[in-house]
């Protein structure tokens, strides 16, 4: 890391009613003034002590530092951390982290402080919106994911042992910081994981994004800090343009499930962990494009182009072999089985072109010939 | 029961923001239209599948009326059920139902029918408030504390073993309908619970409530029906009228804590369960009434009035012989570890005048004396 590559701080507000605004910053070497610019956070303004809750992989190497930062702006700081990896998002854990609140007597006082990626985020989040019934809470991301999709929003949640994220609340945080140097330490799965849903993003928003995508692949795969700052704003922008017109998913916000009907139930059917997200993703919006083909009319070239920008961003790894025995039916009975499902009929989030998007009930036995043309594909 | 007892249904309305707003019935045997009620609600248009939690005592008296009246409306419904009693408002429990939740295939076209006291209330609200991310529940109480209290106000709990309600949400119902027959079967010491309230409603609200209370003491420790149903009523259009000014405890719902800080200590020094909550209550007040004369100024004559209207209401049951061995010094320690106190202080709400009232911090000192009098009128 040298400064050449430090961009100009971008702002984004995201506005909502009731005094839940809140801002986003997205810059690089933001953490070590964490502390000062939660100072000026309107809803913190009575709070002195901060709750961190990190993980395992990112506690070692970025907790000290936000203490720190939060430290010289005269917040106490108390640090639990959790074992990294989605079976952290657990009730078990949710349950040890009250009853340690309370023993460590955290008030309404208090601000918890989400530092790590998505798990680190959704399990914060929902500890903080139930302890004494809401306390604030702040995210810094350290995932690529994390800064473009899960910590805006406000969705928390945990899991149980009948299914992922079923469990959790709408509640928003009091601000977000993106600092892109803790982008340095993500593993390569995890760039998969961010770029997935950057490309999901580009589709669903706009010909400008997706266009930009299309130019700046090459930048973003090498991973490039002026254009992967960019790609972080542009997705803000996008996911808060969405959360904004629709905060608690009555509507708009379907279109960031883009990709996922099937990515989720290639994940339930290989059993969670066998495939990652950004790659459940990818195959996701592979098999919705051309889905789409043929259930509301998109252009043959629209999704040989989709896959084109998913594959520049090397997000096609080969599938684990467990996928290979995955049968067109499980995967249809797993996407009956989601909790967006009503009345037994699977609705399909499509793009015609950039920035133009549908969500649809699609007829069953067209769903499932293309289940069974990605069968065959594995074989 | 015989209609001569039969008041005319009285409606209230909770106005919030955000397509919040709730009604609340009041009535004499409203659970056997409860279907049909629900059917207007606008909040519960699209949803067909009630689940219906009750307890182990109000289950096998009302759960099968109640099934039925949703059952004539269309609804299909799922029971379960949690043995009465504080001890059920446990994370495992609420871990319990969001499992049997998942299994039951309950999905987010559900409303969740809280059919019970203040402890089903408490956790059906935080269960259904948290079930993915949220679905709409609605109330059906059967204690006088329930209807009087807990079942508007849109405060969720569950218990943890640190402490009461420290895990929870501010989450209001789509709905409450209080059938004054229900109380019909509600045990003696849970109608000092409620009637503790009513006491407490009437001193904070206004000389009207005060004065009407004073009048119908012997009346309302007689249950007479009418009576009563007027009680519920004008306690429900005060705690509406505090909830609506301050939904999520910022200011002025303080007041509704009146008589509650001596109480909720004395329940944990005595351990909980050792003191009825209502007897904790009136003896709450009785403390925070003589206080209140050294405090504020309050004049002698008031608390002494305050005492004599509970005292009419039977509310001064002898206290159990564990309280006789409780320390002023405990109590004090007890109500500085309250989730409501900030930077060490106590606050107490006091009357100076039926409809007067303030909530202040009190000299320690003050408070210790106080305690130590209290302790040595115990033995």
């Amino acid at each position: 890391m040298t400064d050449q590559y430090l961009p100009k701080t971008t702002r984004l507000q995201i506005v909502l009613d009731a005094g839940r605004s809140y801002d986003i910053r997205v810059g690089s070497g933001l953490l070590a003034s964490a502390g000062e610019q939660l100072r000026v956070v309107s809803a913190l303004s009575q709070i002195n002590q901060a709750v961190v809750l990190s993980d395992s992989n990112v506690g070692p190497l970025y907790a000290r530092a936000a203490r720190e930062a939060l430290h010289a702006a005269g917040f106490s700081t108390t640090l639990f951390s959790v074992a990294a990896g989605e079976q952290s998002k657990s009730l078990a854990n949710a349950g040890e982290l009250w009853e340690a609140f309370a023993a460590a007597g955290i008030g309404r006082d208090t601000v918890v402080v989400a530092l790590g990626g998505g798990v680190v985020g959704d399990l914060a989040g929902f500890v903080a919106s139930t302890w004494m019934r809401g306390v604030p809470f702040v995210q810094l991301p350290s995932s690529l994911l994390a800064m473009v999709d899960s910590s805006i929003g406000g969705k928390t949640a945990i899991d149980l042992a009948a299914g992922k994220n079923l469990v959790g609340s709408f509640y928003q945080p009091a601000y977000v910081l993106c600092d892109l140097n803790l982008l340095d330490s993500l593993p390569d799965a995890e760039w998969a994981n961010g770029l997935a849903e950057l490309v999901k993003s580009a589709i669903i928003d706009s010909p400008e994004f997706y266009n930009w995508l299309l130019e700046n692949n090459a930048a973003l795969a090498a991973r490039e800090r002026p254009v992967l700052a960019q790609a972080i704003v542009r997705a803000l922008r996008f996911k808060a343009s969405v959360v904004v017109a629709d905060e608690r998913e009555a509507g708009r916000r379907e279109c960031l499930n883009y990709g996922h009907t099937f990515a989720h139930a290639l994940e339930t059917c290989a059993g969670f962990g066998a495939v990652g997200h950004g790659r459940a993703v990818a195959e996701g919006i592979r098999f919705a494009a051309r889905l789409a083909t043929e259930a509301v009319g998109a252009p043959v070239e629209f999704a040989v182009e989709q896959e084109a920008a998913l594959e520049a961003l090397a997000l096609f790894t080969p599938l684990a072999p467990a996928v290979a025995h995955v049968r067109a039916e499980e995967l249809y009975a797993a996407m009956l089985s989601d909790k967006k499902v009503r009345d037994g009929a699977v609705r399909f989030v499509f793009a015609e072109a950039p920035g133009h998007w549908q969500a649809t009930l699609v007829d069953p036995d067209l769903i499932k010939i293309y289940l069974l043309y990605w069968q065959q594909a594995q074989q």
